[in-house]
């Protein structure tokens, strides 16, 4: 199976049913607490069901890993596991802030380490990435790689600070970078780094699930960026609704160990990467 | 002489003038330090000069009042001043982050309390933001009006948190605020309150110039959105790329003096307004 194909026709679904919801008012209707933690909104669940159905049809039979109706097998010999927020952001796109995306990835555990394939794909702009794994990152089907900036006083560094308890280290780093983002879409903000079009991007709040990114970090490893714990150590989680994570992507190695230092980090494991 | 008629055309004309450029090598090409303090950059230089020739062309006589080459006399007898940021969000937009605004204010002194018109384009988007004083603020030629979400654990809360020395009071409103934005062009975010489309934008770092905002303050002040200083004083400074400003935005008063409470003001002032 063309995972790329199958995956970017997918997301070309997402997008076609999430479009016309957004005048509707019942898009932001709630109906309890999702997998994720999170309130299933009928616009997450309405592209929920557009994966579902376009990845069964293409034959595709999984175990479907989601934040917002959890682990559940779909078709009769699971042979695979797809993980996806199907819409990172909705805060975003339910209010009109032109930043959300929808994830979706395909692996053979459900393990950050076993994604074969992924998409991130940009509800605002018509822009998907993809990549797949040993066959490097795309952002509508052109390579990608990151930017070579290494310094934090010309970085664009992404921060989520959301509901953070902001630690005199987080405190020490933001007073350090000058131009500092926070967008709310945490999956395409991973992407900005995979394409060079950010620099960095963190989250150390250890607050967001695995299933938020498992697409995103498959994309920055194959552009080349590096993404690893906020210790600096690789990353290595399951994929669940429930598993948080915290990471620090950069652009390059030389930022990435600038943050962590900034961050006041312990280097000890970040040559083994 | 009709300003919102003359001002929409105006930032029209900029949209023009920056989409061809985005693609050129020379849009980032710097020449020395602009007025503001920061690098003037071609794109901004150019849009500058749209901004001069067009109103200049439809007859307008002023004193440039602008963040890229200072404060100069456009026109024999100047009657209003123009204050100008031609490109709020110059990082993003040479970047790609879809997200970067042009402002223009149109006043009799140069002072913000005196901007009798101004318009904020959204240089991504097919978006307009213009207001003219007791006469409204619109959005693409609709009223617009702020939201009405009251408290930090619902609320959309831009925070501008570049080179920023996070006090123990802004830590203090982060840990609370659960949806914190910061997509890095300062009168777009004030807009976004303005429309309903955030609930709240605050910049305590007492950096950012009155010439970035002084057209969005009109903007929020004819939706009937709230905006002070960051003690929750009525805004009064003088129009000036040297002059800075710290505010508190907010869609309601409730959520105003919530933030307020919440970076531990002093309410004394609050009242008086």
């Amino acid at each position: 199976m063309d995972f790329l194909k199958v995956l970017d026709e997918t997301a070309e679904r997402v997008k076609n049913t999430v479009k016309p919801l957004l005048k509707s008012p019942i898009a932001g209707k709630t109906y309890g607490i999702g997998a994720g933690g999170d309130a299933k909104k009928h616009i997450d669940l309405e592209a929920e069901k557009t994966i579902v159905s376009t990845l069964r049809r293409k034959g595709l039979e999984f175990t479907l890993i989601s934040e917002e109706t959890g682990i559940r097998r779909c078709g009769n010999r699971p042979s695979y596991y797809v993980t996806t927020d199907p819409i990172d952001g909705t805060t975003n796109l339910l209010r009109g802030i032109p930043f959300a995306c929808s994830s979706i990835a395909i692996s053979t555990t459900a393990h950050v380490g076993s994604v074969e394939a992924g998409v991130v794909v940009d509800l605002f702009h018509s822009v998907t990435y993809l990549a797949q794994r040993n066959r490097g990152a795309f952002r509508n089907s052109e390579r990608i790689e990151p930017a070579q900036i290494d310094n934090l006083d010309d970085a664009v560094v992404g921060v989520d600070i959301n509901s953070c308890d902001t630690s005199p280290r987080l405190a020490q780093l933001l007073g350090q970078i000058k131009h500092v983002r926070h967008l709310g879409a945490n999956a395409l903000e991973l992407c900005y780094v995979a394409d060079g079009t950010a620099d960095g991007f963190i989250d150390v709040r250890g607050k967001l699930r695995t299933t938020d990114i498992a697409a995103a970090i498959l994309i920055i490893e194959e552009s080349n960026a590096i993404i690893t714990d906020s210790r600096g150590v690789p990353l290595s989680r399951p994929l669940s609704p429930t598993t948080t994570i915290d990471f620090i992507a950069a652009g390059n190695r030389p930022l990435h160990q600038k943050i962590l230092t900034a961050l006041g980090t312990d280097q000890t494991h970040v040559d083994s990467h």
